[in-house]
């Protein structure tokens, strides 16, 4: 559409580091995809991976591949890997399970460290719906009760009866940043213990879950780390709190002696007291095999690239597309900004089925939202020219 | 060792009708897999199927796979394949989550659903660990009383407190098959609910889940399903129960409107109340794949199979195995056993390791017990021979 632009993006892609990352991943020519906060892409080496897991792992070697093939281990180790990305130390990060499933232990376990005459749980309002839906299960079976409030107007609620919040880091909706350190402050000021749902910000920005002592986190790993279609969630419990971690759901697998197959549950020690059942190893291993991509990739690289494509997507939205028919719904500011760009637009759904049919995927959420998410990994700024020249020429 | 029973393996298996069904499995030349019943064996064909779901439908088709390859609807319609093993209706059957975590949504729900004044759960003491952890933590979430006992003494220890009972179809370590019929009947006599593990008896043996009524089920795929290592398992509710079937994990895969990204929770109906959060796809779709081998297998007939071979391999231990140097822990009558043979042997962990050189693979548990389960869909008669004589020539 602009000269000007196309050549900007020219020049952007030339000078990214990131660039030559695009190539591990399996992509089609002329499509631009941007529904890499739903779904990450596949990295072109697991096919090849899960082939040797599923052929030779469990086809040859079969019930030997738990020690083996180090599938036992697997949950702590992967959890492991997805560590340095969230900013969490070695040995509090534990693989498996949905983020639901997640968001209840860390729930349940905050409220019970929470100690007497906290009954109170607080959670954003505007969170992925799951996230609420199971907070109102763990104070039903803690005798807590629920209040839905905008992050705005968290700290202020936050008192003597708090015991733990809930809060999406990035809201999958808007694409808001919320300020997790702060946050994670005042909750500590009051008293209670912050959970936070990393679903939307994990492989996109800088987390630094151990600097800001956030107590619990959960997120997922099919989005910005690539783990495939759902792919396991994750947990995190801060360092000091794993002693007093008491689970919900005390699976076999977080047992201290777990082939002892005793009787009496006493938990192990460290993130395996966050396992539950016997994990799914092909989807585990799928995940694995994808964290391979961040070799060597500092977080910082890819906060930085994100934000440059984030603000010239914009860029380009406001040089192209026709005044007033879309809005952008995320945050001008840096500081409050995820890795997506929502776009309110009239007729939302429709706009963005003909957008895919153009070779753009972004996703529509209800009720007017274009949702365009850029994975800095695969994703390029030629990509966010194009991305919004074709939304131009639909709503021009 | 014996020429008699050679033959008479010989003759046994030429006469079986499932023993082809041994060619649709990754097996070993000259080696015995006796422990389908902890890792199922590889059908040839998963890897093929494997290799198409994760180079096209997430390498390609990406997000789109989730409507156009099936992926949301595959929890209720892998459960719709796994319903008829378990002599339950379509629709009863939803697949996702770990054993452990549907033991917790069973056993609240039943809780929930037996009303007023009921406040104790009996459990299977001898049970799979897991079990009994995972409903302690239930009965402490919903003020209730756990009391474990023998299967034995369930029936007795029935009143008018009881909520619910969990008991393992087949136990673990023994084999022994416990009576779901008369239990059922009991505990609902008794106004209670029971909820049913069936990991160890499902695709081994006919289950009559709605022909016994049934409350809950639940049960793992990885053993006679042949699912794959750690692939989801799998949650009945009786069809009666499915509108008060009131889940302590109300994840947004059980709204009713799950796209509709609503604020307040409302169930979806039927089976889909049991979804928590987003389902592993990967492992999910290798089972679905894998259920392939069941296509046109009675279950009456791998229960005649499996009873044939256990039998089988007993008469030889007899035959063989020096007298004094292992006893059977397994039920010697049909109606008490499932499709395990349970040794109890000094030194078994020893004994097992020495098996598995000689290329018969079974298991040790804890304390004393050999566990040599019976895949009546690729283990036969020469092999059972075999594995007594290997047994034999360790022990003489």
């Amino acid at each position: 559409m602009s000269e000007v632009l196309a050549k900007k993006a020219a020049a952007l892609d030339a000078a990214d580091e990131l660039a030559p990352h695009r190539d591990l991943f399996t992509l089609d020519e002329g499509v631009v995809y941007l529904d890499g906060n739903s779904l990450g892409a596949l990295p072109r080496h697991v096919p090849a991976r899960m082939q040797d897991v599923i052929a030779r792992e469990w086809g040859q070697l079969r019930i030997r591949s738990w020690e083996e093939s180090g599938w036992w281990t697997a949950p702590e180790r992967i959890g492991d890997r997805i560590a340095p990305l969230v900013g969490a130390g070695p040995g509090t990060v534990v693989v498996g399970d949905s983020t639901s499933v997640n968001v209840f232990k860390a729930l349940v376990a905050a409220v019970r460290m929470a100690g007497e005459g906290r009954d109170e749980i607080l959670v954003d309002a505007s969170t992925f719906p799951t996230d609420g839906y199971v907070a109102e299960s763990a104070a039903r079976m803690t005798d807590c009760q629920i209040r839905a409030l905008s992050p705005a107007e968290i700290v202020a609620a936050l008192g003597p009866r708090t015991a733990a919040v809930l809060v999406n880091h990035v809201d999958y909706r808007s694409g808001r940043l919320n300020d997790l350190p702060g946050m994670t402050a005042a909750i500590h000021a009051a008293g209670a213990l912050a959970v936070w749902d990393l679903c939307h910000s994990a492989g996109a920005l800088p987390v630094g879950l151990a600097a800001h002592d956030v107590d619990f986190a959960v997120g997922c790993t099919y989005k910005y780390l690539n783990g495939g279609p759902g792919s396991p969630a994750y947990l995190y419990v801060r360092a000091d709190h794993q002693a007093r971690f008491d689970t919900p759901l005390p699976g076999w697998n977080s047992h201290e002696d777990p082939f002892g197959m005793r009787p009496a549950y006493v938990p192990g020690d460290g993130a395996t007291r966050g396992r539950v059942g016997t994990p799914d190893i092909l989807s585990m291993l799928a995940l694995e095999s994808a964290l391979d991509v961040w070799d060597g990739v500092p977080v910082e690289a890819v906060r930085a690239k994100s934000l440059a494509l984030t603000d010239f997507f914009l860029e380009c939205v406001e040089a192209y597309v026709p005044a007033g028919s879309v809005s952008s719904v995320t945050p001008a500011a840096h500081a409050e900004r995820g890795s997506q760009v929502s776009l309110s637009c009239a007729g939302a759904g429709e706009v963005m089925r003909a957008l895919i049919e153009r070779g753009v995927v972004g996703d529509f959420r209800r009720p007017d939202v274009l949702r365009f998410g850029f994975t800095p990994l695969y994703v390029g700024f030629a990509d966010a020219e194009r991305a919004a020249a074709e939304l131009a020429a639909l709503l021009g």
